[in-house]
């Protein structure tokens, strides 16, 4: 195999990408070779920029450029309601549905004792901290329905209500334009289980 | 929607690549994000490096970091036989193959005059005049079995049969592995047409 080491160290970098196998990096490291200059300098500075202009906001771990995250320094938010989140991503994706206006708490991650990830990993004594500083009055925890899920919700709802917040979780059904003859048995159950009336 | 605007950027940048969209962009940007700085520099570096270290070879326009690519250096290879194809990635297709241990002659794409593409786009010049300078006993066409790809070989295989250097094009029929019943007809029919004495 003669590929010049330029192609193949590219290849090998692209390839660690989540989702992107050696195939794909050969076609994106092609691709990129035979892209105008001016647009690999784009691409490179905008990859570049993510670690270097964007960190945490100090209130809610959300990522920002500033010391505020755009939400938190909004006077438009709902300042009685976090909804607390695993990460960043998960803070785009609510905001998107367009139905939530309150402040957010992003963890960082969910409890996982088989990989290690305890209380002290996340950011649970800052969200704590906040009851003392803020006038919350609601908690929406929107963790993944996953086991670990699951289990860091009861967690932080065992912790937080003692505080006398209100302590909500975010519903669990059939999606919507989702078909009831694929979805899995669980998500029928929680969806039978969690009837509304009409 | 309130994305900060330096990952907003990078999943705009992201999202140019070829087989890439919002999401993956999305995806991608949050795991650099969360990713070692060192990760995320080489990263940046392998990137930068394609264009700034590979270049095409002096003679037959594969990539490479000095003036010949590996294959036109090497004394193993047999330089009687040139394979035309049309991108440096179907020379690192055709070396994984282990069959082929001629020379090659990277078209940089192939007749299309709908897209604008005419013979002087093409490296074809560069090839004939090869013929003048190398002692080249075979042609090898293996150009994509498209329209576009079919045109291009005949038009070059017409330019270089009077130089009385043997062209022949690499086999169409059933992929090894394939299955009948789902080869479209036009490949079994050439299957069929094409079928060797055992």
């Amino acid at each position: 195999m003669q590929i010049a080491e330029p192609l193949l160290i590219a290849i090998e970098e692209l390839s660690k990408l989540p989702g992107i196998g050696k195939k794909t990096a050969q076609r994106l490291a092609l691709y990129i070779l035979k892209s105008e200059q001016d647009s690999v300098d784009r691409l490179v500075k905008s990859i570049s920029d993510l670690k270097l202009k964007l960190h945490f906001c100090s209130r809610c771990f959300n990522l920002t450029e500033e010391d505020l995250c755009e939400i938190c320094k909004s006077v438009k938010r709902d300042t009685s309601k976090i909804c607390v989140v695993e990460e960043a991503s998960d803070v785009i994706a609510i905001e998107k549905s367009n139905e939530y206006f309150g402040l957010y708490h992003v963890l960082g991650g969910v409890l996982s004792p088989l990989s290690g990830i305890t209380a002290n990993d996340l950011k649970i004594k800052e969200l704590l901290l906040r009851f003392e500083k803020e006038n919350i009055s609601e908690v929406i925890l929107a963790l993944n329905p996953d086991t670990e899920g699951e289990t860091t919700s009861l967690y932080l709802a065992r912790l937080i209500k003692p505080l006398n917040v209100k302590v909500t979780r975010i519903a669990r059904g059939i999606p919507i334009g989702g078909d009831l003859e694929f979805a899995d048995e669980a998500t029928i159950g929680r969806a039978m289980v969690n009837r509304i009336d009409l």
